[in-house]
């Protein structure tokens, strides 16, 4: 079986805030050469959740026992209801108990919220630490990991407190995606299908072919995937790494989507389903704009839920809708700024009235 | 007495992390030109606290309705005791309930603690967005304000959560020292006295020479405190922003200062206090490392009395002192690293044995 595993790829993200390579590969984590080379200190920090920490933070534990004197760990309860101060101050507490000092390196090992998490506590503590992301979840391992933003969410928006923050290595081990349940997969399929409709349409088109092997988790079809988003995220990461304009684009989907998340509650939708759905709005909002055929944004529907997500928002309500948007944080003096496609495979910011938005969420069940 | 003013100072920062400008002189805030080319935006947010908000706020908020459209409050209760997430966290309230965006600028309007925090929220905010500083202590013009370290207090230790973010521009106004307590212009005081002994001895022998003046708050004397301070600090940060090496100097005093602040419970001394008395103990330490004379300890400790701060360390234990000394952020793998005088007018970073330390607290009262 070794032996069928594909080889571990390296993609390079370079950015004003640092150089570092993301490997990608079944087995990875088991691997000492992903390990080489990291920054040296007396103490590793393990930043894990109560359903990962059980799976992986042994054999972790077991790499990091290798390189550094002490090696402990910190449990975080899991899901995005718990990116919060109070869970991030968990992290700062054992640093501190355990006399952490400022050379001290913080491994994330989970998905997206466990990322975005340590990253921030690595960002701030001692104002600002080593950490290296082990991303267990296909969302993670093709979107958050990679690029630097960490943050917690604060009551009244998501990821409203935070910071610009680069990992010193992003480590992808496809074998944990092996055990991911069926939905937290399918809301990493959203942050993969992404990638398509705003930055590749080459690739939009094998995910219709393969998104089948994806689903079954195919192991060289898993890889393909995650390297190629990995590429295209390292790419517009390098170009705009403090979102000053073109890496708003990554965010298609997302302004409809923590609309939902916040509207909902945290946690109430996986961030990747409300991207889903997100999605499937901002596709019919550039419709109405004008900018793609009715038929490009029904196919990417089509491909949403194959991928096993929701295509139909949540009915909070138009103004309850616009009143979160304005608090997006692509929004100015009080203009929401949506990402659209602006031809197949291309995106671009743009305003649009709220009769049109109105519109779009009335025809998916928004209002 | 206008004409008796001395003229605006303007001393340039360049760091990696943003290149801005230091304004020094009296009626500095009520100056059109302070104000220029400031980052636009539609809205414009002064953090302040209830003992500095009813002297300046209301100056400062018609300064800025005029570039502004939007120009809102924050009052933060006043001291070292409320440097915590929960005082951050009504900043953050407020900035979202304004709906405030990512071009919002904030403006620190009072001491170092203000400017920590105000800096915090402004490095986190939405990750980031532009602030300026509005320095109206001694101590804030000398050294808090300029720099870009923000942070807030852990009930473990001292500014344990922060980030380095440059402000964009520093505006020392010299006419707020005049109503300054005379207990917060002595703690000031502490670190203008801090730049003679690591980085400039003559300045050391104007400050002998000028004391008396300072002390009567004599404006040109207090002009040409500010603006040397400022060019020391401005000069070091310049080299070495994030405090890999050099930029540790600036911490004369502040290891045993900070023990001291946390041992007692933050607001008990002040800040400076904590400083002034910590320089006494670390010259205490750097003659028994040898690199100093007796009598420059003495003369440097005699400085710090008339200046009014206190030289005899509070008795919380030798063990308490290094155990609080062991979390410093400059500690290494349990080893405390101290800032000591090298020679007269230069600094240097080393460990000291413990029984040295020791020496020193019962020397001076700590033990």
């Amino acid at each position: 079986m070794k032996a069928a595993l594909p080889p571990v790829e390296h993609v390079p993200v370079q950015t004003e805030g640092g150089h570092y390579t993301i490997l990608i590969g079944g087995g990875v984590l088991a691997q000492p050469a992903s390990w080489a080379d990291l920054p040296r200190a007396a103490h590793a920090v393990i930043v894990s959740n109560t359903t990962v920490a059980p799976l992986y933070a042994d054999a972790v534990a077991g790499q990091l026992a290798q390189r550094y004197t002490r090696v402990s760990r910190v449990v975080l309860p899991d899901g995005e209801a718990h990116k919060d101060w109070t869970t991030l101050n968990l992290i700062f507490d054992h640093l501190l108990a355990e006399g952490c000092d400022r050379k001290t390196v913080l491994f994330a090992l989970g998905g997206g919220v466990v990322g975005d998490i340590t990253g921030f506590a690595a960002a701030t503590y001692m104002r600002g630490v080593p950490f290296v992301q082990l991303p267990t979840t296909l969302l993670a391992q093709v979107d958050s990991s990679v690029g630097g933003k960490t943050a917690v969410n604060h009551p009244l928006g998501k990821n409203m407190i935070g910071a610009f923050y680069q990992p010193q290595r992003v480590l992808c081990d496809l074998d944990t995606l092996a055990t991911l349940p069926a939905r937290e997969f399918s809301a990493g399929l959203a942050e993969v299908i992404k990638y398509g409709p705003i930055a590749d349409q080459a690739f939009l088109g094998w995910l219709d072919t393969h998104l089948d092997a994806l689903l079954a988790r195919d192991a060289q079809a898993l890889a393909t995937a995650v390297r190629r988003c990995c590429e295209i995220k390292a790419e517009v990461v390098g170009q705009d790494e403090k979102e000053a304009g073109l890496r708003a684009i990554l965010n298609f989907g997302h302004t409809f989507g923590h609309a939902i998340e916040s509207g909902l509650g945290y946690g109430e939708w996986l961030h990747g389903e409300a991207v889903g759905c997100g999605m499937v709005l901002a596709a019919e909002l550039s419709v109405r704009l004008g900018h793609i055929p009715a038929a490009y944004a029904e196919h990417l529907s089509h491909l949403i839920e194959r991928a096993g997500l929701p295509v139909r928002a949540p009915a909070l309500g138009v103004q309850r809708y616009l009143r979160l948007m304005r608090l997006d944080k692509k929004a100015e003096a009080g203009e929401i700024r949506f990402v659209v496609i602006a031809a197949p495979g291309r995106a671009a910011v743009q305003a649009a009235p709220d009769a049109l938005v109105e519109a779009v969420l009335r025809t998916h069940g928004g209002a």
